[in-house]
């Protein structure tokens, strides 16, 4: 068995508790021939995480792309401990719904599981987030884990405690605030992942540096490369910086009622993308790496980003093959969508913009026609 | 407009917040004739609400048979100050479920409200908890107010932050802790209460002295039939002991992994009740009084009650028109349907049973052939 090449861990500190990120390579399971001659199933991802399943219960949730890669070790070796039962949804944005929660409770009834279940998510940030709001509102709150295996979940989603599913009319709208017990994050997972996906999981790594880190900035332009060619300690090194930022801001703004909002840079343009699209022909990445662009040419128009900065953004996303241009949208039905954001108040749109590279601010303070301007650049 | 002849605060104290239970009566509307002949609506339920409410909109929650009866009158007097919304749902147990809740989030998202909305839980146990596990997952969490139109709901279900709604296979399974902005309860509108309703709530007072405090359950045997003829006085004092009993517990053991399980005394015999014979067949409190009775019967062949004491807890049950014995259920389906409660813990089932009058304990340490004789009881 490989030794890890890249291996550390981080702490998230928040009300109900805190709880390590450990980010690491080659935990996934290993055939080991045992003295009998027969062959046992060994998992470091089980052991890893065994020592934060308080119960004797274990549902696993995955979905049908990656229960074919890493479930059947996993289960396997949790087996020894504890009574594990799993439940795999399809795979896709546009089943992170009611429906698929309904499948995560089902299946726990069934099994007559209780208070004492752990809910492992194992899987993209969808898993995790359903995965999570089950683990939030099953018996009023059970523990979880999240085992993320895409890089999107790894950097961002699986950590700080975002729970939930989409309604109709718009994404996240239902959901907790939820804490995992536990964040394992396998860089060798990447090694299976789409490059489609993997470009989406970039969106949200570059999205730290322009709202948090100027120098981060420079340092992706110049290791992009190495992770697009998936050098697991590049990588890991980026999913680590990624996750210090955001267990920053959790510990200082666990419910988004000041900085952690800025975490959702390009995400208000965003998730007018992917719900007028339609859940799951943009990915989440993709529409936020769209959404960065417009966001970032807001900045512009105010005066707070220079042309080149815009083109430096756009450079970085083009480097990783993301998209910089939305869909054709309306930008009435655009505005109407914005409406429904968690950031308006008291009917007013917010938005996440930059006052340079690496400073986001949350504001309202914007003339409306400059929004309406951004919005229908790319509507012909 | 009559002077309240009863009026008291409390306090619950829990983790995210402070809040007020205020136990008043004529609250509700009263038609006034302004000066230029015509009448407006007052309501002073809408006036005790309002400094709770912090932003601009509000969504009222209700049912139909609760609607005609206390919602113009509160939305007129809201409509002043905010934007109001309503949400009118069928009245019944067997409605407590994920498609009311999606009722709830749709007039949510049809209205464009945000996090700064506000629920109104207006009704009974039902109403109220699903309104709160609305607002606890709308947009991750958003405030709520309860107005609890019934006995049972204004001793017991509107206070303490539990919230949830049914699945098929068991009562409450889906849910979360979320604590209300504050609590008005109305004796008034007990005025209004179907005779079984009111004997439902007194199930849950009488509860409370059974589990805490044997001095207040003299003081019922005494008092019961006063709160029977709708003495508000009476019945205001029986709520405020009530509620202080519950902010005591609450504020101890908010997410209940202690004492606060003390509360659920008779439930898990109850909920048997209310799963097998169909939701809203037994009502909540019918099922809780039939559900003591078995585990008062159970804490006798414990040793711990005497004949006398359990003749005493079927006295006072009967006196309030209640049922002291349970529908025939299979032993076997009873323990099944037993193995889903949330007080399971290693596969164990455990039960509230009572060491003497006005003290309980959760216990596990009973002879399994003891619960099947008491389930065996009462099935020919």
């Amino acid at each position: 068995m490989a030794t890890p090449l890249f291996h550390t861990n981080l702490t998230v500190k928040t009300q109900s508790h805190d709880y390590p990120i450990v980010i690491t390579e080659n935990s996934n399971a290993s055939r080991l021939n045992n003295s009998s001659g027969n062959s046992t199933e060994k998992s470091s991802m089980a052991s890893q995480i065994a020592p934060y399943i308080i119960g004797r219960q274990v549902l696993i949730v995955t979905n049908e792309t990656v229960a074919p890669l890493y479930l059947n070790a996993l289960q396997k070796a949790l087996e020894s401990q504890f009574t594990v039962k799993v439940c795999v949804l399809p795979d896709g944005e546009q089943y992170k719904n009611q429906s698929s929660i309904n499948q995560i409770y089902d299946a726990l009834m069934v099994e007559h599981f209780n208070r004492d279940v752990t809910l492992i998510a194992l899987g993209g940030g969808v898993i995790g987030d359903m995965t999570g709001f089950a683990a939030a509102s099953f018996m009023r709150g059970v523990n979880f884990i999240q085992i993320p295996t895409t890089l999107l979940s790894q950097v961002d989603s699986s950590v700080g405690g975002k729970t939930g599913i989409n309604h109709a009319q718009g994404k996240n709208m239902i959901g907790a605030f939820w804490q995992p017990q536990m964040v394992l994050a396998d860089m060798s997972t990447l090694k299976t992942l789409p490059a489609r996906e993997l470009s989406a999981g970039l969106a949200e790594v570059i999205k730290y540096a322009l709202i948090m880190d100027a120098d981060f900035l420079t340092w992706l332009e110049d290791n992009l490369p190495a992770m697009m060619a998936l050098d697991l300690a590049v990588l890991g090194e980026a999913v680590k910086r990624c996750c210090q930022y955001k267990a920053d801001i959790v510990a200082q703004d666990e419910r988004e009622s000041g900085v952690r909002a800025l975490l959702n840079f390009g995400h208000t343009f965003g998730h007018v993308i992917e719900t007028h699209e339609g859940y799951g022909n943009w990915l989440h990445g993709e529409a936020v790496a769209a959404g960065m662009v417009q966001a970032a040419e807001l900045s512009q128009k105010l005066g707070w980003l220079t042309s080149e900065d815009v083109v430096r953004i756009k450079r970085v996303l083009v480097l990783v093959n993301l998209p910089i241009t939305p869909p054709a949208i309306d930008v009435q039905t655009a505005l109407g969508l914005m409406g429904h954001d968690k950031k308006v108040k008291h009917g007013q749109i917010r938005l996440i913009l930059l006052k340079s590279l690496g400073e986001a601010v949350l504001t309202n303070d914007f003339d409306a026609e400059l929004l309406t301007q951004v919005l229908s650049q790319h509507h012909s």
